[in-house]
């Protein structure tokens, strides 16, 4: 029978419009966590045309009920970071999306912050604090919860919708295959120009770090090519998560290799770029355009 | 009589011109260590017209020397971060000047790489590695050593008198009072125009830090004025210190408080420049022309 | 007596002060046009302190009368580029003043164009046309007069008066000798940096164009000194013309000059800057920061 | 009969390959004028795998031969806007290259000066000034014309022979089809960046001019797409002609369309952009990063 399909396997667009509605409810059983009414009702809309359109009528189906309805379904989230998560007893794929973050390895300390700030946003929201922690580093987690905290209701109720919506809209762009899939990754790209000599800066090596409060990591590394740009994007694919980044130049070791005269402590050493994104499916264009004696650098497309 | 005055005071150029040989000699007898010719032989070109011409006569001296006179009178000073300095056996001077840098103040681990330093240059050149520490950072210090290793002995010999020219004119600078004081100091200024708004900006912190392979530490901070600049030069009066700097423009906040529609993650907060200092008596104006998405920076003058 | 000084010559704000109120009146005869009763009605507050409070005081008498007084008060002005002015029949400084645009000095389909315009000023607002033209490039004052037509008849009223005060606020500049003379003079300052060497650069020549839009005419040419700046600033002492402008650095034979490795034909030549001066008692600094391959300006500081 | 091919038809590699001799020197005898020997000589190395390695073929035949040779070969040429171009007694491919660039048209005062340039060169030389005028302006060619007058013998038929290089690739391109034809076009692109929204500038005119010693003429224009870029390259599919160029972006309305509070004279209205291209294969990317008070422009890629 069609409705006997394994829950996590992919499936196939042309396949999910041929479930029965058994089917297609557990098809996507796992998308909208406990709340199989969701696809239930979007079942008579098929069949979908696009992944996009897909999932824009199960979440038309969210955005149609009322604000009891809307608060009750928000409110069978799990809490970020709490006791559920520590103990096994949340949905798989939000175990998964919390631990990407971390969040799952939390100091005692940062456990602490945590469950004061999701009581303080049951208390006075009455349904916990929903974001889609795909699209943040942790320090915007934070950012996002305190600033939250001071919406109103209405707002914030607005708010867990949305976030709801990229949740699972990064779920099903992995869970169907097929045509159409929903707008889920950003990109970072780089690109440096050498107007010391006129052309390209090929050979400079650039870092991307993430910067936190606590520190940075270093996410990867490229060397520009005879084009001045890297051979791929330095983020890609996914989600840019919202939060502090910094680009590194190396432009000492390369206007070094290059021959320029240039004293024995450089102007320009190690040149960094630091940046914030705030949309996670942007792309986000940070060129460098540079002398031994000068830089520019903007967002650029 | 004229000759007994006190050997750390300051003196006038006038009353320095009008001292007998005697006194003179005495006059300056910490300028160059332990080398009373020096002093000697420059008085005969007395009287100096101003300082500068002072120091000029006191280093035509030690240069007309032959290598051989040059190399021990090299030879007289007390190796860097060496045992001499740790049990106080240098002259005063050396002492203040190489602790200004926190010389005398190196774990175990530094000690004994300096020593080794110390004894491969003493064993290449014949003479001990002498550099103006007041115009270095302690990144410098080492830098310069593992550098000038690989030089030639004549390069050396030549780079330690420059080194002793440099620390000389200091002392020189300090001792006299007097016209035409010799050119000792270097200034780092900055700048930060708004071409968004299109005029200075005001009230933006600017915190500069001195970065080590260590770490970086704070050295001053300001606000911009009206007129987009500091009220004083980040850093003036004294050399520069050969390394590398950071200035940290709070652009965030700025750009928060002048209203510009921006997002709740912006893309420039914290904007830093690094940069190095080559020129101890430089001038380094370092501005930033800043929008919220785009910023560059240049040494300017 | 002290009230039978001529007309036109400068007087000090001391002897101004002690004039009595005929010999006040009679000074300032000439700066409000056929309108004694504002320098009547200002006498009871002298002493003045300061030029500028001179004149604050009589546009004061101005500013307190009534829409209708104030009304026929502009209309006392004679028309811009009109009969009058053709006719030798207007206030001597008003006849300067407009000489110093060429306004008498018209083609005739320009005054016929003049004439239009105030033929239709008049219609709508009962009264001419009034405006500052030492504050103008004669683009502009066309500018204005097409755009002012289109207000209603109370700012129109306001920017007539707004105009008198700086007309009157030259010509008590000119009249006047004294402390606090106000603010009348805007200046106009470039700068160029070379960021291909890392510091000023000297021996550009920058010329200065006034773009109008029937041509341009070059005001003035300069060359750059040792710190890169013009010795003196390209306008300075009296109000920049509202108006564009164009300055046009000859980077190109710089950089020949300097042995930098560049194409026959070198990207940059001869670099254009053209920009509106909207404010003419403000400063702009328009500087250029420039290699062979790029330049970048901005309104600066 | 293979070689009874029309001479003038374009004809593709593979049929070029398939000829005999002496249908393989009539199929190329206008792309080396009066020179048969020329096809004569490559014909053994066929078949040509591309269009690019014919052309290498046939110029390696003329390069093989010695100095007589080479000069005799270029003295074939007819003189650049000289009486034969007048007269119609020159090569037809001859005649529509230098009618692109008015050659044929010129003033009798021009052809006066090309006349004496011309003579100039045949006394001191031996044979006449080659260039492929379709890489050139008007100005360039006289500029190269004075500048080259002055070089010696060898460097100019080295000179001769590089410029017929560049005349019979694209003659060769335009005749035969076929797979590898040689790069001969160049690109002028650019891109408009608003960094005071923080992304690309839609809706701005660009004007594109070439800047000649008489004046300017344009060349064509432009709007920029949502990304900022024109739809198609302003230059493109040709060589572009040595010379200087113009680029005028219409800033103002730009940014008064965009609703950024500006004076009524905005900073920045029309920005010129003015800049020399030397490499008329090469691919000039000129944008424009701009708010209403900076801009800073480069070459890009």
């Amino acid at each position: 029978m069609r409705s006997e399909i394994a829950v996590s396997d992919r499936i196939s667009l042309d396949d999910l419009n041929a479930l029965d509605k058994a089917g297609f409810v557990i098809a996507l059983h796992d998308i909208f966590e406990h709340s199989p009414w969701v696809a239930d009702a979007a079942y008579r809309e098929r069949p979908f045309a696009t992944v996009a359109a897909l999932h824009t009528a199960l979440m038309g189906v969210v955005r149609a009920r009322g604000e009891a309805e809307q608060a009750a379904f928000v409110s069978i989230h799990p809490d970020l970071a709490g006791r559920a998560a520590r103990a096994g007893a949340i949905a798989p794929a939000s175990v998964s999306e919390q631990a990407g973050l971390g969040l799952d390895q939390l100091s005692e300390e940062e456990y602490t912050r945590y469950e004061a700030l999701n009581t303080a946003y049951r208390e006075r929201f009455g349904f916990p604090f929903v974001i889609c922690v795909r699209r943040q580093t942790r320090d915007a987690v934070l950012d996002a919860f305190e600033r939250r905290l001071t919406n109103d209701r209405a707002t914030e109720l607005a708010n867990a919708i949305d976030e709801i919506d990229h949740i699972t809209r990064l779920r099903l762009a992995e869970r169907i295959d097929g045509p159409g899939l929903p707008d889920i990754a950003g990109r970072l790209t780089t690109h440096v120009l050498d107007t010391h000599k006129g052309g390209p800066a090929a050979g400079v090596r650039v870092e991307l770090f993430e910067v936190g409060a606590s520190g940075r990591a270093r996410l990867t590394e490229a060397i520009t090519n005879q084009d001045g740009r890297t051979d791929a994007p330095l983020l890609a694919d996914v989600p840019l998560r919202i939060g502090t980044y910094e680009l590194v130049f190396h432009i000492g070791a390369y206007f070094a290799e290059s021959g320029a005269a240039l004293p024995h402590k450089p102007f320009l050493g190690e040149v960094p770029v630091r940046f914030g994104i705030a949309e996670p499916e942007g792309h986000y264009h940070v060129p460098l355009v540079v002398t031994p004696w000068s830089y520019s650098t903007y967002r650029g497309s």
